[in-house]
This record gives structure tokens, C-alpha cells and sequence, in this order.
């Protein structure tokens, strides 16, 4: 059963609700960060709670001086530790931070903050063994440089077929990222992948690039042009609750040889070797 | 005093929420449509229930066979005859219609409805007087076909600036809307404004373009360049909340003289003079 902290305590998911003033519910002013848990140790806490910090600065809500992310974050590890943490504390904590009731011309001083535990739902191993299918759409994320809670566009897009994954933007033919993800090129040898502002601060992206390079990965910071898919040796995509993922499709177009790649395995592999290095003491 | 029809009934707004489930809060999956109300009596209501539902049906968020926008029509006119509808029936009835918790590969079949009525805040005599400033963006609005919650970007755009009433759309240097408004400019004798699909299908907006018409106005719908506000003779904007408002600055442009125009005036005169034709009888 998911648990959820709001007004100051932990209580089941299911009895938690905002009101409909909040401006998360009428104009989408709300950021979030999604922290993987692994046996109840958080994975990247510091980096995700960072960037929790930096969408809300950008989304202008009010953080009190940075309090209620210290806060959000003792959140995190407590209720990682919880004997009702679902799955024995292998699932997801999810810290949102929404505008509140009061607008002042673009600026929100009355934030809520509220963080859901829940299971994350198992990831088909299928996914890891035989890859997965992305749409292409021409459309962007809204405001790449904050993780807000504007995800509409993309869940539209990525719509509609149920081979499809989730939708992966190429505004102006550029790929940036995924839906939830980010997505990464093996192309004459090189791992590219687009840069942090053109794209969301992924925190496994930042370690993916981090390991990839430190194992002898030459890794490109560029948005891929469309056109490279055809050329493109092998594809895939990370995230805090996938990790690695290989993506074998993109629209019609099948990536290399339609099998997930080396690079992706490997990468997996080490992300997995090291992860003590990130999870929470 | 705000009231909110939810789960049945009308109740004060400020008792009125949803659960932190719902998608609309956790990844902005909403729609809404706002209707002005004059005297207890709904603006334009068919025009607006028809666009909220196609923003529903954009988003794939279930509609019953239109069943819940039959129903929520009904709630819009029996909240505007309300003794306790605020300000005597002159306020904003705000009809969303949100994913709520259930995700099916981007389709979701069990969403929440809710109406507020609520004062509208007056519009300051001095934005008709003395117009109003706007501040321009490369940004665009996500996914203009519908009109859902998914405001964020547009919100940060806009902000920072007390002389600056909201952020003006120009993805590629090509002027299309603002966060709240249809956006309209004069230049060469012609009225011209941002087609639909380009910006979001504004019910003001189409009863102004009529109006213009039939009025004499050469309308011209192309999105202008934003080179084009330096020659240009005035600017306005239109919506339901607004009717029509001189805009005489963009960001650090002045436009025209610095004045509201002719056309904006005489746009809203014919506007007052013809609104019976869109009020609920």
C-alpha cells in the first residue's frame, strides 16, 4: 500500500488530497522529483533534492530559505525506512512541491509539499532483454530547465499505440529526450546525448556520462539530429527507476541490427556495480 | 464567497479538494474552460463546452459519450442562478475536467469534474484607459490545441515584472498568443491575428474576428512576425474575462503612439452592443 506525507504525517495515499485552489490543479504550477529506493536507502537523495530545489527557484515558489527541502529530504529517508514503505522499501518516493493558492504576479509564497511512496511498478524484463519502441514527435518538453509537473504534451504524444513505451521529443528535428527519460545515441562509436538545458538534468544521466567516460566511453554532449536514428549503432534510455533501458524503435524505424546493444548492457552493468557509491548511508 | 460543484454537489470552494492521486496534480493531466457570467447569465457556454470537450478529447481523458459535458453544462447554469454565486451572477464559472488516477498508456478512463465559481477580479479602467505591457517570449504555449492546465512555462515567461500583466508566445520569432488572451494587431488598415491550431481556439476571439468582419475590418489570420510589432499601428488582446484590451508595449517596444487604438475601442463597443446574441437565455 502507498503512504504519503502531507500536513505533517504519514498516512495512507488514498486518504491525501489537496485542495482544488492549490495552482498545481488550476495552471500546473507544481515541480517534482521521483527518488528510486533501494532497500530503503535512497539513490542520489543530494542530487535529486538539488534539483527539486533548482525547479522550484525557476517556478518561483517559495522554499522558505531552502527549508523545505531540508525538510522533504528528512522525509525521504524516514519514510524510507518505515515498515509501511511499500515493498519493503524498493519503490519510488515522489516529493512534490506545488504553488499553493496564491499567485503574486508569477511568484507563489504558499507552496504545499507533499512526498508519495509507491510501488514502482516492475519494469518487464523484457524491456532489458529485447528493448523497447518510442514515437517521435515534433513537439519539446515545456521548460526543459525545471521538472515540472507540465508532462501533458508528451503523455498526447506518446499516446495511442500500445507497442509504444513513451513519446520522445525531436523538436526541430533534434532529439532531446524522452517523455520520463534520457535517451542516448551509439554512433561510430561515440555515446551522444543532448545537454543538460536542451534537456532535463537527468540525475542517472549525469551518472551514465559520468561512468561511461571513466570506462573509456567517448561520450558527446549534442542533440542528435533525427536523421542520425537510421545511422545509429544502438539507442537507449535512462532513468532513476529504469536505469538502462535499450530502445530498438523509434516510430517505424528500426535502430541498428533491431537488438538491444552492447553499450547499454555494459553501462547497465556498471551503474549496477556501483551504485553503493550514490545510495544513501 | 467562492463555491465549488464537486462530487455532487455545491459547496464553499475552500472545502473542496481532490486526492493527491489524481494525474491532473502528479503530471498536469487537465483540462478547463472558463465562462464568464453576466447577471446569472453564461457567455459564449456552448462555444465553451464544446472547446473543453475537444481538449478533453485531445487529451484522451474520457468523456462518458459526452454524458460529463451534458453534465457540467447544467452545473454552469444552475451555480450562475445561485443566490450565493458570487457577486450576483458576475463572476467566472472554471469547469476542469482533470485524468484522475487512473493511467491506461495515456488514456484514462476515470476522471474528476468540478466547477468554481468565483469572482472574476476586476479589471483595472486604467488597462482600458491606458492598455497594458506585455513580455515577450521564444517560448510557446504546449500543445494549443487544447486548453489544458499546463501553464507553467508561460507563467515563469511572464513574470518578474510588476509593469508586465502576462508573457506574449513567439516560438521562432512568430507571434501567436498569450498565457491568457488571444492577441490581435493592427497594421496597413488590417486586423491580424494567430489562426487556430496555431494558438488555442479562442471563443473571444472568434466573436471578435466576426464582429471585425462584418464590420468593415479587413482580418487577416497569420501568425505576424515579431518584427512587425515595430510597425505596427496598435495591438490588443481578447478574452472571455478581458472582452478586448489595448496592449501598448511589448517588452521594452512601444506600439504605435504608445495609446490604445481605435480598433481595440471600437472592437469592444461593438462587442457590449451585440452580447446579448451569446448569452444563455
Amino acid at each position: 500500500m502507498s503512504i504519503c506525507f502531507i500536513n505533517g504525517k504519514f498516512s495512507p495515499t488514498d486518504q491525501c488530497g489537496i485542495p482544488v485552489t492549490d495552482l498545481v490543479i488550476q495552471r500546473g504550477v507544481g515541480v517534482f522529483d521521483s527518488v528510486r529506493l533501494y532497500d530503503g536507502k535512497a539513490f542520489a537523495l543530494t542530487a535529486h533534492m538539488k534539483r527539486l530545489e533548482k525547479s522550484a527557484r525557476l517556478a518561483r515558489i517559495d522554499l522558505d530559505d531552502g527549508a523545505a527541502i531540508e525538510k522533504i529530504t528528512g522525509v525521504v529517508r524516514e519514510g524510507a525506512k518505515r515498515p509501511d514503505c511499500p515493498d519493503g522499501g524498493n519503490c519510488i518516493a515522489k516529493a512534490y512541491i506545488t504553488g499553493g493558492d496564491v499567485n503574486e504576479n508569477g511568484r507563489f509564497p504558499k507552496p504545499r509539499h507533499f512526498v508519495i511512496f509507491e510501488s514502482g511498478g516492475d519494469t518487464p524484463p523484457d524491456e532489458y532483454k529485447l528493448g523497447i519502441a518510442l514515437q517521435p514527435t515534433g513537439e519539446g518538453r515545456p521548460y526543459p530547465l525545471a521538472k515540472s509537473v507540465n508532462y501533458l504534451v508528451g503523455l498526447i504524444e506518446g499516446a495511442g499505440r500500445d507497442d509504444i513505451r513513451e513519446c520522445l521529443y525531436c523538436p526541430d528535428g533534434k532529439i532531446t529526450e524522452t517523455l520520463r527519460s534520457s535517451f542516448f545515441i551509439r554512433r561510430e562509436g561515440r555515446i551522444i546525448t543532448a545537454p543538460v538545458g536542451m534537456v532535463l538534468d537527468g540525475v542517472t544521466r549525469g551518472i551514465i556520462v559520468e561512468l561511461a567516460r571513466e570506462n573509456g566511453f567517448d561520450v558527446e554532449e549534442r542533440c542528435p539530429d533525427v536523421s542520425e536514428l537510421a545511422k545509429a549503432d544502438e539507442a537507449f534510455l535512462t532513468s532513476s527507476w529504469k536505469e538502462v533501458v535499450p530502445v530498438v524503435r523509434v516510430g517505424d524505424a528500426v535502430i541498428g541490427d533491431g537488438k538491444p546493444g552492447p553499450a547499454a548492457s555494459r553501462l547497465r552493468q556498471l551503474f549496477k556495480a556501483n551504485i553503493d557509491k550514490w545510495l544513501d548511508k
